[in-house]
């Protein structure tokens, strides 16, 4: 068949949207329509040529929401009709990672997932011309209709607005989990949180789910603040109005050190900042920000000989096809807020817009509705 | 009263036995006749120098084993004749630290410890001549009687023999301490130790004891080989020896990664290297080792990202009071082994051999017996 997309052609150039031909589904694969798709820093990481694995042409988005349209062989678990959320970590529930009682990470799709295909090695996405184009993610949200293995989608329920779940896809679960599964904070923790865009707001809005007592957000931009506090933001620090250090500052705002720090800005100086931060004893400091290439953490050991630990979290620990369906009950049950966060509605044709809105810090979230 | 004692006058010096007076003990105090006392890596840090918090003239010494001959007013957990094993972390049981259930690191008495005296800010000791003389951990086992808090002894059975469970007031709980309290090693996990010495010795006991299935160690002496593989090592690396990187060949020795990994060297590159050969998804790598001032670990955040953990431990975690008596026990049971560790008995006036000795890297332990 043919669909629509936007080409990421090469590493740098803006997205071209286009037509393109799909393949069926194959063995354990499906056919999804995409409803809505989020756009993510991950995608701008690669698109930028800034990510060092970045393949191209490529279809990017990893943050989507649509319907099973049809099933390839061997699929039991999905049927035409379903609706589902794309999953960049699939959960194949046999892999040594899935059986593993601490990881997420599961490694079945893995290797094909890196180089752009599918689990079979090949592409179903080839130009008009019948060049290759490589899958990203093995999720290509970016496509109106794409193919992902069963084991990358997630089946929610049809009541749940794509436009708004599938902010789920990505950035609500990376955040509201860093908290429940990664950090697994209890009731009446103190906690902090630097960076507060699209993953922090929603490590905001995780840690009041969980009851934390105090919630501390630090950004340089003081356009935040809104937005943060009314996602549960109980102080603000802008680094860039305290005098002096800012780590003895917010040791001191939270009484000794918060119990969670959370790092959504992917700066290194920052995640040894939210390190020093907690608390001596039992801090612990949550890595969500992915670091430019290259670049390293650094701290001096003793911080962690006396107690705090350093950790890190992808797509928020969870396990997609068990815990997004949980998290858009949530979102429908109004346990937790999206809606404010979805900044701007685009087109398709409009997508690259999306990432200058991106840029210009302007956007939470920009969502493109096919 | 005067007692003989190794007194350190000042950095980088030999210590000098010698006669000190000793005032006896006050409010929540107790006098402690020390039978045995090892000697540790951390009574060399600070009587080389190295030790940028070192305070002259002070009596070293942290690793005893004695018993209580008098007690000051206010005492009630403690009476004349009780066998202790002095705590340089206390256990208060009052503190935020000791109500929290994370962390050993009890902070009552932690500023005048700090600072070479006792709680109420004096120190007991004095020269013959009437100068002060600091007390160092808040020990002081380099002297034959010296004066504790009452919190800062943990009361043990009197059949244990003191030159022999002296190794539990440091070496043995720490090591045993970062698998069981820290780490929680599940049984069948597997593990790598770097550092074969006084501590990293204990940590592979630790690892029988909670029985993992795999115990690699890593030293850079091979002389280290045949205690190791006593105290339950199964496999052994020495980087000396390995052609190409050390990480991905114990990566590949532990099947995809260790699921614990313990820095029991105080190098810092080593670190970095128990952090990276720890398991993507759910490794975790425990720092035991006291690096140089100023020293800094790095990594590329991604290492934490994919799910492995940094962490470190003092003490091994234990919470003194509370956990010693029951080392102590395990070793009266034949759970754990002290014995071949302690590789040289010395006398008081013999101490400095016992530096020596460390240095030419020929004891495990050499053990002061009054
Ligand atoms: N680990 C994962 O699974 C995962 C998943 C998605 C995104 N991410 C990463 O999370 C990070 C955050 O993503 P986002 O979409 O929220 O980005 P964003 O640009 O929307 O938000 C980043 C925020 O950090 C603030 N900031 C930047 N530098 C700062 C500094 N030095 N001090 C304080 N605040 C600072 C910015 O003002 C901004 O508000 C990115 O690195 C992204 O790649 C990780
Ligand atoms: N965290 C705590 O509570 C605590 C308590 C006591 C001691 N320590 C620290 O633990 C560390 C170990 O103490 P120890 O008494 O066992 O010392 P040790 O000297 O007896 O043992 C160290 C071992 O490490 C080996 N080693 C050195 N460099 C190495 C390298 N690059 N690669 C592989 N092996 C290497 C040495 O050959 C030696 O066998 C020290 O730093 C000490 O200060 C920490």
């Amino acid at each position: 068949m043919k669909t629509r997309a936007a080409l990421a052609i090469e590493a740098g150039k803006p997205l071209e949207v286009t037509e393109v031909n799909l393949d069926g589904p194959r063995q354990g694969e499906v056919l999804v329509e995409i409803m809505a798709t989020g756009i993510c820093h991950t995608d701008e990481f690669t698109r930028s040529g800034a990510d060092p694995e970045g393949i191209f042409p490529a279809i990017l988005g990893h943050e989507g929401a649509g319907i099973v349209r049809e099933v390839g062989p061997g699929v039991t678990s999905l049927k035409p009709g379903d609706h589902v959320i794309p999953l960049y970590t699939p959960e194949c529930r046999e892999c040594e990672y899935c059986l593993h009682p601490k990881t997420n990470l599961c490694q079945s799709i893995r290797t094909t997932q890196g180089q752009g295909l599918m689990p079979d090695g090949t592409s179903r996405f080839t130009t008009l011309d019948g060049d290759p184009i490589f899958h990203y993610m093995g999720t290509s949200t970016f496509s109106n209709f794409t193919i992902m293995p069963e084991i990358a989608a997630a089946k929610i329920r049809e009541d749940a607005p794509f436009d708004k779940v599938c902010y789920i896809g990505c950035g609500v679960t990376t955040g509201i989990g860093a908290v429940i599964n990664t950090a697994k904070v209890e009731i009446g923790s103190r906690a902090i949180v630097f960076g507060l865009g699209g993953i922090g707001l929603n490590v905001i809005q995780g840690l009041r789910l969980a009851g934390a007592d105090q919630i501390v957000g630090v950004d340089l931009n003081p356009s935040k603040v809104e937005m943060a506090t009314r996602f549960g933001m109980t102080d603000f620090v802008n680094p860039a109005e305290v005098e002096g250090d800012l780590v003895p500052y917010l040791v001191n705002l939270t009484k000794g050190g918060a119990d969670y720090t959370f790092d959504a800005t992917g700066n290194v100086q920052v995640m040894r900042d939210a390190l020093e931060s907690a608390h001596k004893g039992w801090g612990e400091s949550i890595i969500i920000g992915v670091a430019p290439a290259g670049a390293e953490i650094s701290t001096r050991p003793f911080q962690l000989v006396t107690g705090r630990s350093w950790r890190g979290t992808a797509f928020g620990g969870a396990r997609g096809r068990t815990d997004v369906p949980k998290i858009v009950d949530w979102y429908m049950d109004g346990k937790i807020e999206i809606d404010p966060m979805i900044t701007h509605k685009l087109s398709l044709d409009e997508i690259n817009r999306g990432f200058d809105l991106m840029h210009e810090g302007k956007s939470i979230r920009a969502v493109v509705e096919y």
